[in-house]
């Protein structure tokens, strides 16, 4: 198994910023400058395009770490970020830019590029949780969640389904078909987004996957607004959820 | 006008509370023990077969003093809690218990009788509300909110729609039928909760009368189970709400 290594440290307003790698994965973990001993951990799914330190991913780590007191990480998913394409994800690449260019649905080109994506990346979430359980502030006893929209629910949801380690999960914004035969094995808490005026996901679509996961506590959350168009305050949301269910107080 | 009598007052964990009329109106008022001075009010609407001190009623009035710092008021809804029941009112009651017995669905009883109470509801609650902003601790500036599920949505929406003094409300459990229209009319704020799995308000009538508000901010809250399960955790999520709206910071 892959050991992880830091390699830039950076701390500003209570919040240290550490890069590391696991293998070939380039990830950042996020923790509390005091308190961070054994604190839970939330691992954070990026979207398609974007990468770890995409401004919603910066902007839920500090979030999540300065009211949660939560450890965070995020790692670059493959083909995304500081990682090499494929040949493939650049045909798949190519044929999504040139749908939007068409002003044809990129949908289903999605939903297959992010399941094919999904495959590559859930080993990978699974080695750097492994790793990242190896650190003496976090541990292997503590509760994690994992955190998700887009491509991140796509990775997500086979994720959360087949490792028992995920105790609670924000997901949403996904179409259902390659997703919800797996999120009907997912039991534990789920907080799920979606835009009621998504010009890519139908409103049966995102109601068809929220529909579909076992979890006794589930929690749909719909919004007005275009795809991106995720209010802000959704990310308060998500961090009361996992104060809820992992466990440590807002401070 | 009617002005407001306080008659009972006690204080008990920084949370004082009144009783109060409003002519006829029997009502609570829930204010903090300190720094109540100008605080934003928010007004509760009971449901159905229940009154102004049920424990629902009691427990977000509590929530919302001491997390919100708001001062909250209840009144009983005509038929309801102290107040006397007319003819009408006891048809309806009995047409509602004869298809419960029966198992026949409530429903439609529900919605009619709903917009009639609504009717002799609305002028009651503004009337109330101009009473309490009679009090120099509230005023007539502040922001105002309204709470109200079940019963309290088929007020609030009319409610909501016709005062210009509600700048944000939370509503849900209720058909669309009656109020869909004066929804589109309500452009404030809102929070919304269904239930999923809700054994008298089917899916589709809950998401209809959420899609009807013209609100450019409106959130829907969909959780798993019957019309009466709603989660504790939706009241908290209201708190949060309010205090976003109507401006005064969780204490």
């Amino acid at each position: 198994m892959n050991s992880l290594h830091f390699t830039v440290e950076t701390s500003s307003n209570g919040v240290i910023e550490r890069d590391f790698t696991v293998g070939e994965i380039p990830g950042v973990l996020w923790s509390p400058a005091s308190g961070a001993d054994r604190a839970p951990l939330v691992l954070m799914g990026h979207g398609g395009g974007t990468h770890k330190r995409w401004p919603a991913m910066t902007g839920r780590a500090r979030l999540l770490v300065t009211h949660g007191g939560f450890h965070v990480a995020c790692i670059d998913a493959p083909g995304h970020g500081d990682r090499p394409r494929t040949a493939y994800d650049e045909q798949e690449v190519d044929a999504m830019l040139r749908a939007r260019a068409a002003g044809e649905p990129e949908g289903p080109i999605v939903v297959r590029y992010n399941a094919h994506l999904a495959e590559r990346a859930v080993p990978e979430w699974r080695a750097t949780l492994d790793a990242l359980q190896e650190l003496p502030e976090i541990g292997a006893e503590g509760p994690v969640g994992y955190f998700g929209l887009n491509m991140g629910t796509a990775t997500g949801v086979p994720f959360v389904a087949s490792d028992p380690r995920i105790t609670a999960a924000v997901l949403g914004l996904h179409w259902p078909d390659a997703l919800a035969g797996t999120a009907r094995q997912i039991t534990v808490p789920v907080e799920f987004v979606m835009q009621w005026d998504d010009e890519h996901i139908p409103r049966e679509a995102g109601l068809a996957l929220f529909d579909a996961f076992a979890s006794k506590e589930k929690t749909l959350h719909v919004n007005p607004g275009r795809h991106k168009e995720l209010p802000r305050f959704e990310a308060d949301s998500a961090l009361r959820f996992f104060v809820r269910h992992l466990g440590r107080a807002v401070m």
